[in-house]
């Protein structure tokens, strides 16, 4: 128990939940690292597309960052409405589903459900992958540092949202600040040179010229989307903000997008002010855009190492965003029972346990999967984010339809973010759906289909157990049950046991069952015939019961059940009427690690019966607790208890 | 039920053992693959060491090899009688135990579980390490690799020992047929040349010379005694051989030695031949000595490919040697009770699973541990291997010694093999200290004071359940218990188990948890409160029985435990004579893959039920059965049950 109360601290209440809450600065870092960290990999997706162009690419960075920019524009006013208006959830699952309809919403939630976990893959290899350019020894290990780095997100989050908003809001702004001053650095140094500015360490020189196609264009813009992933953060996780919540959710909102916005806009500039593009991921000596602006302007000292680190750390945290919005997600879905309801159960810290699990393990199978390497993972990804945006802002186009008082300023900004979401998202289907986003496209709808099934599972199960033919209790029959118990041999847990029986039914079976077979066997049953008649016989026909019998049954395949279940059909034909109890003698470890020192059969005995023993056998389990050696301990503790 | 029927087969009955075991055939694979595996990676661990030295080492190979196959058949010898003098197990473990005390034989015992474990990580380590100087694009998933291996290795033998002997037998006579062919070839073409024999593909030209000194040939005849490393194995699993088991243990025995002894001999003739010896591991271009041996003699073909196919699967297999020993060793140490009893039970298909799948998870994480780099594993290996020789041999010395006829001749074979096993041993851990065969020297002892400490756990154990002050059945309080059930909601399973309680005791609380608090929680347990009246008591009222009580109770932690508990502990202040018994509703899915649709919170409340609940609290399940949507499925089920 200390060992679980250590790593995940004390267990919260119910009411403590209000102070659980967090502000506009835990806000920034729990729910923002998956917008700014995707700066990172934004840019350099879209550089790499430009790459082959030459300099009449990078040219064409700054339009595309416009572009880029615009499209977030338009996504922040929508979701500054879509918080205002759903103050409570103002999720796309939620958003859709009350305007657009239940399979409308599945959708939503489908396809934030498969980015959120892509994200912790993509967040997490791409952090790892840029540690290993920067420290090649670790190349080899780059499969084992990411699974070690989901490990220990995941039991931050399990310790609960603010406790993670605390522990990451130092890299976060490490990263902001330090970024802004390379920037701002690079940026008035290009200003001042005429936009030729003199490089500190110069990037490579670029590549031959191909010339610029459309087509080259849409797949850069595609690519520099995945900039745009996490926006959404905010709007689905208002209600872990404190009150007023709604200022807090705006505040944070737009912070993050201000923040992701001068950062994109900062890279584009510097980049083509100082000719650097992205170099092929891998080819030896290969540096990461980031990591070239960086070495441009400053040269490699300590403000390179504070920078690369402090995005290394934002880039796997970045994860995190999906550790806050996730849970809280599938926790919404089970409440409405399209998810098995373990995900809608809060735990010890008052977070979603089941949800974050669920996250970790995909996140991990996908880390896995795909060997921790971000290039194969980035073209599944911005697919679900973008279906989200699409189905959030047409939810809320319908919402102001639909209400009492036209409100054509508000339709048309979710309209138009409706539209251009579409655009970006149809856009990006064709552009990567060779190299991998097909499988996106398959995936959402199956777990859509899952959902369903799900929750026809729950209607079914709900109709069996509430509808019964009769409320009232039926008293028919009041028999005590007939009780069998097995007994291996007898000690104090199976005396203890046979007496507590006795309290509950006069008819007692005990059921020895041998594995052995010839003289040697015979010969132990022929003992313990004997010792039943002295131990237990003798002193029940002295107090006057009638005494429990003894039945000693073969058992060739070292099993307990079988018998017993032969047992339970002899007595079930022979009185028809009678229920049935199966007592299990249970020997109870003192200390935790006595768990490893037994066999544990009677637990794997209890789930069979309980499933294959027919419906009126109930298992008893009647505990022997085992004293701990220390004699002084164990008074101790009868005192208190 | 029927994936784990698919995976692992039909559950076998005790009966059925005698017809689960093998023959010299099933016995060379399954005994073998550790001992003929281990020829490829000594002959080039030695040759590494001389590498160095150039011409004047490699011709140092011929001596070294002849002193190795020298201790070979002496430890040949030693085990033939071992095995004669204990036909049922002669493992090291019972042969130092018996003759040396339970100390030399635990330290036995825990020296060969260290080394088991270490081969399996070895072997396969060295397999894939290989696999990847073959082909290079698999040297980034090394791990990976590794692990899928062990996985499916555990799979075949979680089936059973006669399965993994003919799975495993085709690669086992390929590789030695092939490597016969190959090195045959290479002796009587190097015999007809006058020893000096053209290469197909010539080996890389030898290393400039540093002088050979006694220091480097201890080194290298160190190294090369990993070769010896599985000898053992037949001794310790004389048991799995059908009868006559001791002729079929001898010849296995006998065919396993003189295919190693070969294989030696001919490695190190037809490499000194061809002036081949070890390569850089770590540089680009590696080849393996065995295949540049395969390249010399055949070029780059058909036979080059055979050749390293079956010596990549035997390597990856002999981890398989293993599998058959260590499960064998775990049970024998359980059964005399320094090991947890676990390790004692068969499972489904006669093997012992417990040890089966500690093994796996011990050479799991020594892969992880290590990367799956073989290079970092060897040094720790083979001390385990010799300590073991030792012990066995030494205590065979002395059975003779104590023997009522002095038999001069047996004496001295054990008493030699002892001497000689323990000189190499003493020469391993000088010439491998620093490389880490110092960290065998602690893990054993440790195992050592780990088994003890098990072992006197279980004294404990049946000293306070098996001498109880009074061994007569205790009948002194004969009322029926207090009973308590949880009710979260009145549907069928909870009036299942309502019911069920009133035929155990007619002194029944039923206990409501409210999460909520508040107008709306009042509503809701005023709702509950008429229910009950309706539903309950009056049904109780009519058939004339104590009605059971209500009780509703908040839960500001979300848990029914605390509740409950602090109920047991006010129905024992007011009745202290009586015992209390916690009835748990529960509902029972139908197909497997319902668990994954339901919490699951009764069984953990059960669990702490009986840790916390005090000595008189039993914990009673009774199952309400979910029926399948199909009805027709339904009343089959009925009728048959």
């Amino acid at each position: 128990m200390s060992l679980t109360r250590f790593l995940f601290g004390r267990s919260l209440a119910n009411k403590e939940a209000e102070g659980r809450k967090i502000g506009v600065l835990e806000g920034l870092p729990a729910m923002g690292l998956d917008g700014l960290g995707s700066a990172a990999y934004g840019s350099e997706a879209m550089l790499t597309v430009l790459a082959v162009t030459g300099a009449a690419g990078l040219s064409a960075i700054g339009p595309i960052t416009w572009v880029i920019l615009i499209l977030l524009a338009i996504v922040f006013l929508s979701y500054w409405q879509t918080i205002a208006t759903y103050p409570s959830n103002g999720g796309a699952y939620t958003v859709a589903r009350e305007n657009l309809g239940t399979d409308a919403g599945l959708l939503a939630a489908a396809a934030l459900m498969v980015d959120y976990m892509l994200n912790v893959a993509v967040g997490i290899s791409a952090g790892i992958g840029a540690l290993a350019s920067a420290i090649p020894a670790i190349h080899a290990y780059t499969l084992p540092f990411c699974l070690a780095v989901l490990a220990v997100v995941t039991l931050v989050n399990l310790r609960g949202t603010r406790e993670s908003g605390l522990v990451f809001a130092g890299p976060t702004y490490v990263f902001i600040a330090s970024l802004a001053v390379v920037l701002v650095t690079g940026a008035s140094m290009a200003f001042t040179a005429n936009a030729h500015p003199a490089a500190v360490i110069a990037p490579p020189a670029l590549a031959t010229a191909e010339p610029v196609s459309l087509w080259l264009l849409l797949r850069a813009f595609a690519a520099g989307c995945t900039a745009m992933t996490g926006v959404e953060a905010v709007s689905n996780g208002v209600g872990a903000f404190r009150e007023p919540r709604v200022r807090h959710a705006h505040r944070t909102l737009a912070a993050i997008v201000v923040v992701l916005g001068l950062l994109l806009l900062g890279i584009a500039y510097v980049a083509r002010a100082y000719g650097i593009s992205a170099m092929d991921e891998t080819a030896e000596g290969y540096r990461s855009v980031l990591s070239q602006i960086v070495e441009a302007v400053f040269g490699r000292g300590w403000i390179y190492n504070v920078t690369i680190a402090s995005v290394l750390a934002v880039l796997c945290l970045s994860a995190n965003t999906s550790f806050v919005g996730f849970p809280r997600l599938c926790r919404q879905i089970a409440s409405d029972g399209y998810l098995p309801k373990a995900f809608a159960v809060p735990g010890r810290r008052l977070v979603y346990t089941a949800g974050i699990l669920f996250l970790a393990g995909g996140a991990g199978l996908l880390l896995i999967g795909f060997g921790g390497i971000t290039d194969r993972l980035i073209p599944l990804f911005a697919v679900g984010a973008f279906l989200s945006f699409t189905m959030s802002q047409a939810g809320m186009a319908t919402h102001w339809l639909r209400a009492q008082t036209r409100d054509t300023i508000r339709l048309g900004i979710n309209g138009t973010g409706a539209l251009a979401t579409m655009a970006a998202l149809i856009i990006i289907l064709i552009a990567k759906f060779e190299d991998g986003a097909w499988l996106t496209i398959v995936i959402i709808p199956a777990t859509l289909v899952l959902l369903r099934i799900i929750n026809r599972y729950y209607a079914n199960l709900d109709q069996q157990l509430l509808q019964p033919v009769e409320r009232r209790l039926d008293l028919s029959t009041q028999s005590p049950p007939l009780i069998v118990i097995p007994i291996s041999r007898w000690d104090r847990v199976s005396q203890n046991a046979l007496a507590y029986a006795l309290r509950l039914s006069p008819d007692i079976v005990a059921l020895h069952c041998t594995e052995l077979s010839g003289p040697d066997a015979e010969e132990i049953v022929a003992r313990i015939r004997t010792d039943w008649q002295r131990d237990v016989e003798a002193p029940a026909r002295e107090a006057g019961i009638a005494a429990p019998r003894l039945v000693v049954e073969p058992s060739p395949y070292r099993s307990v059940l079988a018998p017993l279940l032969r047992q339970i059909a002899g007595l079930r034909a022979d009185q028809p009427n009678r229920c049935i109890a199966v007592l299990i003698p249970l020997l109870i470890e003192a200390r935790w690690w006595e768990v490893l020192l037994h066999t544990h059969h009677e637990r794997r005995l209890r789930t069979a019966l309980l499933r294959h023993g027919g419906a009126d056998t109930a298992v008893i389990g009647v505990p022997w607790q085992l004293q701990p050696p220390d004699p002084g301990r164990g008074i101790a503790e009868e005192e208190q208890g």
